[in-house]
């Protein structure tokens, strides 16, 4: 069976790309070292292979249902939650005044990163526990995080995101539960809540909803939308719910599960608040921020989305890698003597390239994924002076470090089963299966359609297009670093040329936008996102080709084909995908309007 | 819920884009009319939906197992083959001696493309046995055909190909399943074959395997390969295989089941010949020749396989329309207005993108699978003079015709998922089956690489490039039907740009193959496949846009939507597709050698 997770490729990526080794210089981060880092990661390691990765396939094949009026999941989904429980991972980016370990984001990124790729089903019930805790360290009272984020750190609750209804996916404007004020301060909640990921289950003790929801009163649109605590079990004055028959029930009612394709083991819910009885929440912060405030969850969601994803991607790319070293089949074109023996298909050009296309969209996702990570903490513990450039680079990566990966994950899993042929399309394999989970990533926590225009329409022009000058600069920067390293020259250009386009497309795209009206000038997001994607994304390989290059001269034998193959990647991508930028920048610059002049009727 | 096939675009591809209608004309088709044809889609689509697309669903859930030693498929999928049987589809373009109506091919496919539309698993099984009894017809000896073919003809017995073996799929130059000569002229076979669709059922009395093998002592190689029809059950004199216990077993051993991730009513099977018993086989034709024979099957098969491609995306497009008409969600960025009622999300620039996406991929891959089964006319029917240039078109776009649909079929699901979002990801709604069904279809019947090293090594230029000219010529002639018409400017130029870049990159390629050597000559043909499958897909929407435009003016209300939309999703192919052929092309002609020079190592 193959790895799930190429350890000297995370190593590579945090300590020789990014400067991760030298977090423990700021003052938040003076207990640790590169090898207490390391040693994190092996615990992760160890403990997403024995506890997530054994019931993977188990997971998909029983999905959760209900039985009992319960919802019924595998025992070692309970058991994976209780080890990662145990590692203190739920915590360990947290205070050591609340129990954490005060890790990095970085780091932390790279330890869900483990769990993700081993088992996405069942990680995802603490990737969003983590989220909602961290949202609540920003927005909720002291009280409130005493109340309802301590039992979170300390892995007894869990938590989720509750802002889909039925009729509002995509369009949270529109969303309609109510919130009516109770003479105690709190509020009581009802309504209906679509495809809530944990949002029913008997893994943790209880579940604190973080739920969108209108005043009574409030005005329409998003200004009228409030962010609630809403637990599964009301909780006593010591904190505590009760066991068993004395836990008190708030009323939010499952109504239903959803049947998915793939990601079967989250369970993914139908929730009706206030049914039987009184649902009981209460306002976090100000009334009418709800949708602003989520957004902080909702943003390291979409860069925890974009990892998994990653990670997915990366799993599939093992398997079929491990496959074509393995499985004989065929000869080259300059070889037709049929009594020669048949070759390890990896042999063959069409395989490699297929090999190669996966390594570089899982690798420089991976790459982005924890450069953005790393910004996450420049924006908490870097120099002050630099932290309001961190802030929009960060935002203007957001929607690409989601997307991006979502995408072309699952263009590298699509070519992880055709190099397993047959093979890879049973379910005997893994690749089936991580096709199927990852297809989800493009529509949650905001779809592809939303990232796009999230981009083009918010984060290219917000403070004046000053995210996008910190881009270049950065970009420009790294180009500089590189120049004299004669085998970088191919990713040099080629990165030169798609900035030289992308820039060149959004500056006319921008020039125009007051003439093309606010439809047309987001006509083609799309395109943007694959576009400022790619380029991204190109920038990511020349940062693992310089790191590669400078390593190579004085690197041991089996280092140097892991360097030599960052460098061969790099000049793939520069070769393969980097040229697509101009058909992208082409269309954008355009303005096409041929999607907004087809009429409905002519479909 | 949505239709599963388009009766309107299939009209408009038969008889406005094709000349089906004056198929009558030629002397083997005289009895027939428009409204004949007609008349045997409508009867078609009445089987197809009431027979097929009922247990669509209820197949891939209960996906075909063993009990008591005996493959058990739904009874409804055997109720259904019973149907195609009774309309006499078995049978439907063969001589009126064999009690076939002589239906041209391309009406058969069009027959065949609502069962696969409907249900691709269950229409597996007739698509099998019709496809063998084709090549019955033309390799096997009159007594052979009187034993083996005439109960497919009538829908009593079913058909497999078996080629691939454990050690060998796209490798079949290295089976080793070996006949042995018997002394009354048949061979006694041995040996194990794998992923054979339809191995093992109870659907029908008897199956005929269609089975490559080595006769005793043959060279390696393809050269060494024979055909043999071997029957699942011993036949009588009198040709039948007699009831329930009195059957007697020709040892065709099922080993095991594959579980798939789609495609589940198709049982596929390991089998072993020989276990337990003899198996006996009757060699079709002379030794040796069993590839090229097989390839008559595959040929057809090959089409087949892009139909279904097709129809899969088509069923997927229809069904993601339909909701994206229905289902309100959001305004446009014209209108922030949060009183305003939401808009169907039909109406969003990025929605109509993925639909028109969808609808090119589509009805483009529709005029492909028909066109080429046009050819297949000419080729039996046509004047007699064209026969050999038609022959080679034919050649050149089989390997276009079955990997492009199967490719961008694939992009059209995953789009038609994109637009229902959520509920898309959902077992609820039927686009993630048809994206998981389809995904077998750029593996099966030759794989994608496959088809890439097909055309660019052998079909582009086989015969001194012949069947590249008689494209050529072909694509001017429709260009120049096409001048004069303003509303067809756009889909002209793009495609006499792709033409230009696509015919200047392999005319480099072609001159500098004596120095590149057969590994770096082929090393880059997938691009090829995509270059040569999108201009040629380019010139289907030139002729569909052709036709629209010469029906327009004098068209009914209702008729002049449909054309217009034709119109416009031909630009928008123009637009938003042809302009990727220029990067195919570039690289294509430069030769790259990146893939060959990356070492196994690296990795």
């Amino acid at each position: 069976m193959a790895p799930f997770l190429s350890k000297r490729d995370l190593q590579f990526q945090l300590f020789e790309v990014l400067d991760t080794a030298r977090l423990p210089e700021r003052p938040r981060f003076a207990e640790h070292s590169r090898e207490v880092y390391q040693d994190i990661l092996n615990v992760a390691y160890g403990v997403a292979e024995k506890y997530f990765a054994n019931h993977a396939r188990a997971a998909d094949v029983n999905e959760p249902h209900i039985e009992g009026g319960k919802v019924k999941l595998l025992p070692e989904a309970k058991q994976a939650l209780e080890a990662f429980r145990d590692a203190g991972f739920f915590s360990a980016h947290h205070d050591e005044a609340l129990g954490g370990l005060q890790l990095p984001w970085v780091v932390m990124q790279a330890v869900q990163a483990h769990f993700q790729a081993a088992n996405p089903g069942t990680s995802s019930y603490s990737f969003l526990t983590i989220g909602n805790a961290n949202l609540q360290r920003v927005f909720a009272s002291p009280e409130q995080q005493e109340k309802y984020m301590r039992p979170l750190l300390e892995g007894r609750w869990f938590g989720t995101m509750a802002l889909s209804e039925p009729h509002a996916g995509s369009g949270l404007a529109d969303i309609t539960t109510t919130a009516t004020p109770r003479e105690d301060g709190t509020y009581s909640i009802t309504g209906t809540k679509m495809w809530i990921s944990g949002g029913e289950h008997e893994l943790s003790e209880n579940i604190v909803h973080l739920v969108l929801a209108r005043i009574k009163g409030a005005p329409a649109g998003v200004k009228g939308i409030s962010l609630f605590l809403v637990p599964r079990y009301r909780i006593d004055a010591d904190g505590s719910v009760g066991q068993g028959e004395a836990k008190q029930s708030n009323h939010v009612v499952l109504a239903g599960l959803n049947h998915k394709m793939g990601h079967r083991g989250t369970t993914n819910t139908l929730l009706n608040f206030g049914e039987g009885g009184e649902t009981i929440g209460e306002l976090v912060g100000e009334p009418g921020r709800g949708l602003a405030q989520m957004f902080h969850m909702m943003n390291e969601a979409r860069i925890g989305v974009g990892m998994g994803a990653v990670m997915s991607g990366y799993a599939g790319y093992l398997a079929s890698l491990e496959y074509a070293r393995d499985r004989r089949q065929g000869r080259p074109a300059s070889n037709r003597d049929p009594q020669a023996e048949p070759v390890p298909i990896i042999e063959h050009a069409d395989v490699r390239r297929m090999l190669l296309r996966q390594k570089v969209f899982v690798e420089g996702g991976l790459s982005l994924a924890l450069y953005a990570a790393s910004l996450v903490d420049d924006l908490n513990t870097g120099p002050e002076d630099g932290r309001a450039d961190t802030a929009l680079l960060l935002d203007l990566l957001t929607p690409i470090a989601k997307s991006w990966p979502s995408k072309y994950s699952q263009e590298a899993l699509s070519d992880a089963i055709q190099v397993m042929g047959g093979a890879g399309y049973t379910r005997d394999t893994p690749v089936e299966m991580y096709y199927r989970d990852n297809r989800l990533n493009p529509i949650h926590e905001g779809t592809e359609g939303i990232q796009g225009n999230d981009l083009l329409g918010r984060k290219l022009t917000q403070a004046s297009g000053r995210g996008l000058e910190v881009l270049l600069a950065r970009m420009e920067a790294d180009l500089q670093a590189a120049e004299g390293h004669e085998e970088l020259a191919d990713i040099r250009a080629g990165l030169q040329e798609a900035i030289r386009q992308s820039t060149a497309a959004l500056q006319s795209l921008l020039r125009r936008a007051p003439e093309l009206g606010p439809d047309l000038f987001l006509a083609n997001a799309n395109a943007a996102l694959d576009m400022v994607g790619h380029t991204v994304v190109g920038w990511m390989w020349l940062r693992q080709a310089l790191a590669a290059a400078r390593a190579l001269p004085e690197a041991r034998s089996s280092d140097r084909d892991f360097y030599q193959g960052k460098l061969h990647a790099a000049r793939f991508f520069a070769r393969y995908e980097l040229p697509r930028v101009r058909t992208w920048a082409e269309l954008l610059a355009s303005a096409d309007p041929t999607t907004l002049e087809m009429q409905e009727s002519w479909f």
